[in-house]
Formats: C-alpha cells, structure tokens, sequence
C-alpha cells in the first residue's frame, strides 16, 4: 500500500506511531496498539520498569511485545539537557532499545519543547550512539541543526500536547518538510482522524497519536479509525492532491445540454 | 463497522457517494467506484443515454451496475427550477430511479447553487413523487425549508465546486447538522482525504466526491483513500471526539520522576 | 480620506453603520454613536416609538439626532415576509425614513437570516418605494437575486449575530463582493476592530457593528477604535494590498555584508 | 489614548515599529515614517553608514531624525551569532544607539530566524550592555530563555518576513504574551492593517511593519493606515474583547413585538 517509512535505517509498514499514556487500562492499551497496526510504540522512562518497584506501571513493557513493535523509550518530564541524558542512559542500562524519543519540556502548562536544551542532550546523546528522536516545536532552523547533529527524525508538534488543535503550525511543517533530509514525524495536537489524514497529505512521513487514542470512550475503535486515517492521506500524498482554488471547476459539462 | 446511512427509508452501508464526471474513461471509472465501494452514484442527465443519440458519454449507464449501485441522476446544468425540473422529468421517463440531486447554479463561474430556484424545483418534484437531494448553500434556513417541503437529505457545499477548499463552511455545515431532521450530505469542495473525514467527524451523514477522485493521476488508489477516510471520520464521529483546548495535557506523568 | 460611500444616491463620509440595541443606557449609545463619527444608525422598530406607549426604550429616537444620522429601521423580530413588511409600513406611517433593513430570522437560536422570505418581502417593498438593505447569509446567488430585485445593497453575514466570530464567510463574501453592483456591507460577526478592518480589506463597502460596541466596558471608546479600524482597511483597499504568499521577501538587502 | 509602551525603562508613546528596507526612495521613506507616527526605527546595519564609503543607501541615516525617533540598528543579513555581535559592535563604534534587533537567519528562502544562535549572540551582547530585541520563531520556551538572558523583548513571527500572512503563529504567540514580563512585538508577516490590529488586540505591545508598508502604492497613506489599526487594536485590548463563541446573541429584543 503505502511506501514503506525508514527511520535510521529500520524499514516499518505503519507510519502511525502511538504512545502508552492514559489509557484506562493495560490490556486495553495492548489491544488499541495492535488495532493501530503500529510498529512504533513509545513509553515514558517513568513508566516503565527500570527499577522493578511497586510501581503501579511497572509492569507496562509486559503489554508491549518487543518482537512485534519497536519500543521507543521518551524522557518526557525532563526538564533539561541533563536530565533527558541520564534517563536516556538508565534506559540503555535497563536493556532498552537505543532509540531516544527525546521530550524536554520545562514549562508544565503547555508542554511545550524546550530548542536549546534538547538541542545540546541530542548533541551528547548522538555521540553516545543513540537513535535519536527529538519532539520540537515547530521550528524549521532548529530542525536542521537536529538533522545536522545526527537526529534520525524530526518530531515538530501539530498544536500543544493534549490540545486537539490538529495542525495549526500547518505553514511552518510544511517548510519543514520541504527542507527536511530525516523523517518528519508529526507529534502532539492531533486529536482526530483528519489532523492525522491532514499531517500525511502535507507530507509528513508519520504521526504520533497517544491522547486522543486512550481517552476516547473506544480506544480500540478509535485506534483503527487513525490507521485508516494515517493510510488515507498518505495514499493521497503518493498520488498528488490539486491546489486549493477559488474559482469552481464544473465536474459535469455545461454546454448547452437543453439544446438537443 | 459504521452505522448504516438511511435516506428515504433505504440504508446504504457506505457514506461515500461518489459522481462520475471528469474521469479519462469510463473503464478507469468503473474500477474508481469499485474502489470506492460506494452505493450511491450521481450522474449528469446530460451525460447519461437518454437519447439513444452519438454523444460520447451516451454509453455511461452501461458502466455503472445497477444492481450494486443507487443511480443518483442530478440537474447539473440547470440555470433555474423549469429547466431542472424537466430534466428530472426525462430522467424518469427513461427509465432512471425517481431519485433527483437537485442542482441549480445560474453562475458560470463559481457554481454556486441557486436558493430561490432550488426550493421551487424542490416543491414541484416532491410533490410528483421524486426523492429529491437538493445541492445548496450551507444555509441552515434554507435546509429547514427543502426539509419541510419534503426532501429526503440536503447537500450543503464545504466550498464551491472543483475548489479543492475543504469545509470552508465549517460553522453553518455544524448548525444544519446540529438542526436537521433528514440526513445531511456534505458535496463539492471535498478536495482531500482529510476534508472527507472532517466533514464525517462534525457529523455530516456522508459525503460527495467526484473532482478530487476523477482527476486524480491514480483515480482507483485515490477512490480508496476516500472510502478509509470517511470510514474512519465516521467512525470518530460515532465514537465521540474531544473537545479542542488551548492548554496541554500531559500524556505522561509528570510527578518527579527523578526522585526515586 | 476614504472615498464616499453612495447607497439609493445619497452618499456617506462613514462607512461604519451601527445599531442601537443592548446599550447600558441611551446616554451612553449617544455618545457612542458621536465617537463612532457613524452616520448610519439602524434601531429596531420595536425599541422605537411608534406607539407613543410606556416601553423603556420608548424615547431612543430623542437620542438620534436625524440631522446627523440616517436612521434605519430595522425588521429585527420579523418571522417572515409577512410580519416584515407589516413592521416597514408601520415605521414609514410612523413619520421614519422609508429605508428599511430588511432581517427576518425565524431560528431564535442563531438568528439565521431567512433567504426566501427576504427575497419575498424585498420584493413587496421595492415595489413600495423602499430602500431595502437585506440582511442575508453570505450567499452570492441570493444577492444577485435581490439586487435584480431592487435592492439598494445587500447585507451578508461575516458569522451568527452576536457571536463574534469575525468574517468565517470570507470566501463567500469576496466573491459577492466581485460579483456585486450594489454596496456590500458585512452585518453581524464583527467582534473585533480588525474583523471591521478585514472586512474593508476585502473589498466590503462598509460594516454594521452593534454588539461589539454595546457590550463593551467602555463603549465610547470601543466605538473609536472601529471608527479606526474601518478607515484604515478601508485605506489598505483603496491603496491596494499585496496577496499572501508562502516564501519570505528579504526585507533588507542581504548581499554578503560582511565582504567589505 | 493608548497606554505607554515602555521597553528598557524607556516610554514611547507609539507601539509601532516601522523599517527602512524597501521604500521606493528616501524622501519617501522619510513621510511613511512620520504619517506612521513610529518612535522606533529599525535600519540594517549593512545599509547605514558605518563605512563613509559609496554605499548607495549610505545616507539612510540622514533621512531618520534621531531627535525623534530611536534608531534601532538590525543584524539583518547575519548567518551567525558570531556575524550578528560583530555587527553590533560595529554598530556601536559608528556611534548608533546601544540598542540591537537581533535577526539571524541562515535561510534564504524563509529568512527564518536561528533559535540557538540567538540565544547565543543575545547573551554576548546583553553582557557587553546592549538593549537586544531578538527576533524569534514564535517559540514560548525560547522566548522565555531569552528573557532570562536578559532581553529587553521578544519580536516573535507572525508569519515568515515579506510573507503577508498576518498571525498563523495566533496560538503560539499568545502563549509568549501570556508568560512574557517584557514586552512581546510581534514582527513579520504582517501584511495588512487588520493583522496589525488582531495582533494587538491579542495582547502584543507592539507591532513591527515593514513590507507591507514599504511597498504599497503609497506608503504614506498605508502607514497612517496601519498606525490607525494599531491603535484599533490596543485600544479594543485595553477596554477588554468578548469571548468568539457559535450561538448567536441577539442585539435587539424579540419578544413578540407584534403583539402590542
């Protein structure tokens, strides 16, 4: 169907990646991932077992079978450069893939990436071999300096995480895009089939669905409904969409059909 | 997987209808619809064998089965109600269903359908037994009155003809869903996946593509993008969407994570 | 500055029309009207005194001066053809001007203008001698069809009275705008002094701002700033704007400055 | 009228900003400055005259009354922070104010500005006693480390420069206005009054316009234009805006004036 998506080198037939969060239930979340279809899962360090605890999610990766997805381990609630980096390493020592969806968002209102310190952690981490992944604004000049420090991806958001917004930072992806010689991933914002299905037609390589997924009152529904989605506008991508215009283009003929 | 679309006590299980207008040939459009697994299928009286004549569409009907699909004649072309409804009249004196889109648009260059006239030909055909679905203006006042007069759905447009604009019309597409009793049809500006599945997850009971699909350099893989995307806007619709928010809503815990 | 504005002949230094309705007190409107430099001013004739009766807003004529202001009764409350130009005739007996703004919205929740009744009652009253400005949806058919009925201008909407919204119908006022030969004045939506700028960016003759103005905490000086904003989209028309485009434009010439 | 805008302890009464770039002449230049009204005005370093050399712009100075206006050199053109602190140390040799716009954009095609050496370059700068306004993606985490750093504002995008686009970072740019404690001017992409005035009326202190000014038939018609929305807009800011929301609100009242 779709053209398949390499990250890294790693080819995957999903281009829709999913989280772990907020889901009512871990069961639940295996079965919404496998509807999903996707190959790509993320999971918050914090969530995960590193520490064999008590841990109410300890047992999370127990859900996630590492021979059917690849797990992709996030520093979100990192506040900083260092801290991303430490988490990143606990992860490798822990035996995880090393793959960095790398999250640092100091502001705890709107969540929002933080261009500097994940700039500088994504620069350590690259040297010390990670894949790394980093979750961005929406920033076309911060985009190349992550694709110049050695980032496998770029993952600039849609809208705030958990806002539904869709892609309000439309124009800036799309120059994103435009420029980009890594994977475009676009996380965050998209609470609904059509941002999903919009994110692909611009030319995005992927997305990443987690909240709207999880929350919803079917998650396993609502996880297929994004993979249609996701395939959806990909598909259109491949075969080319018209421009937008103003002037109406008659689809049946209008000569003069009254005259026979 | 969706609920079945009802209109004029018929169910349908696909929300896509789809018009055969602008394809390069009739086998390629053949094989869209297919594609498209759509049930209901519109075409101009103007293109359709009515006369027996040489016209070079005059054959279309044999393309079109009419055992699996609803042959949705419509009245493109028609400046005002006298010549729209006569064309309905031919329609059913050649043997085609007595189901009549409605379409009325004097102006050449934006296609915009006439209210005025479009009521008139509305009262005239209901009461000669047609089911009429008439094309309009996102008027939620005029919707009210075809649906009083006795039309079987209302086809508001997302954006003039051939646009490719999507659903410009978003606010008044939402009121007419939100107030209708009969179902509501989104047609003309639908130029990509993700404008179908919009239009499905504000609530629209289906939608109409023709343009996007007939010129589209692979129109089959295209009619397939479509038919996902408005199964998976459905699907979010009948599952229920969140609400849009300007703050975030972290996926992850964010408790401090480094504390332990 | 700004050219005049000619509506029926008569032509206006203001292109900023306002209502009368929601005020604070009527001392209040009157000053607000003054700072506005409005010299439109449409009042519900059910707020006005027809009666000579003990309704509070019974003496709001004595707040308008007409020597300064054309005032314009308004149809406000109207259900349909009928009650409209029963309130029209009872203003002109009533000794107001014989210019009537024509609004029949039988849906009390959006007030939603009625395009068939409109078109229905304009009728009736051009043949009375009137000046009919209609207050319709932003329908470029329906306006074509009430200015071959007669009417002095037409009045779309920019989004549902009250609501603030701005000009969500901006596709579909441009192309009324294009295709007009009377004055195009956007009614309802303006919430903002730049949605009244907007709106005269586009090319729209003039703007009708009530709400807005009225509910304002203080209203004499909200009423500058449309003042303001109309002139200056009004200026920007006039001169001529650049369209959007997607690519920067250096703004400063960037030949290697640091060669010197 | 407006209140103040003070940046730097320093007041000005005007909150906007002109440039110099693009005016068909300086004669011209020099009215658009004054029918603007602007206090600060920002010139390219590699245009003013640094050098006493054959520059064909190198009188730019001469035609900037520095009695009334702040000059404000701009490292416009700088790919770097090391090129943008060279600059403005030049800037400061030739005797210009100490106050920098710091602009460092590698692109050439989006004149996009450069987040990390931004940040770098306003650190330098802010140590060596510079007043530095940093130019910057709508970026809230940026904005605030600038800040930190020592910034005397943000100039965030509303849009790529010469772009015409008005706010498309809407969202992003509030989120700066709502965190920021120093004044937030919102700068390119501004292309019409109307964008001028929303951009206040969100809540900016300040608004820079240069293109739209500087290009336009006439520009000193268009800058008293835009010093019109700007004040629209403030003012709509100062004396508080409604909410947007669907239902309409109605201006008169409806109860059932027919009955009387």
């Amino acid at each position: 169907m779709n053209e398949k998506l390499t990250i890294a080198g790693r080819q995957f037939g999903s281009r829709l990646m999913t989280g772990t969060g907020k889901f009512a239930s871990n069961d639940l979340m295996r079965d919404a991932l496998a509807a999903a279809e996707t190959e790509i899962v993320t999971v918050a360090l914090r969530r995960a077992d590193l520490s064999g605890g008590q841990d109410a999610y300890a047992n999370i990766l127990e859900y996630v079978d590492r021979d059917r997805y690849l797990l992709l381990p996030n520093t979100s609630g990192a506040m900083n450069a260092e801290e991303a980096v430490r988490l990143a390493r606990l992860a490798e020592a822990a035996g995880l893939p090393k793959w960095i969806k790398l999250e640092i968002h100091p502001d705890p209102t709107y969540l929002l990436p933080d261009p500097i310190e994940t700039l500088k952690a994504a620069e350590i981490l690259v040297k010390e071999g990670f894949t790394v992944l980093p979750y961005i604004n929406a920033d076309p000049v911060l985009a190349k300096h992550l694709q110049e420090a050695g980032c496998a991806a770029v993952m600039p958001l849609g809208a705030p995480i958990g806002s539904n917004k869709g892609i309000i930072t439309r124009d800036q992806v799309s120059i994103i895009i435009e420029q980009a010689t890594v994977p475009v991933v676009v996380d965050a914002g998209i609470g609904a089939p059509s941002h999903a299905a919009e994110a692909m037609e611009l030319g995005a390589d992927a997305v990443l669905v987690n909240t709207a997924m999880a929350i919803a009152s079917d998650p396993i529904r609502m996880a297929r409904a994004f993979k249609l989605a996701v395939e959806a506008g990909r598909d259109a991508y491949e075969i080319g969409l018209p421009q937008a215009q103003l002037k109406a283009s008659a689809t049946s003929p209008l000569t003069a059909f009254l005259s026979e």
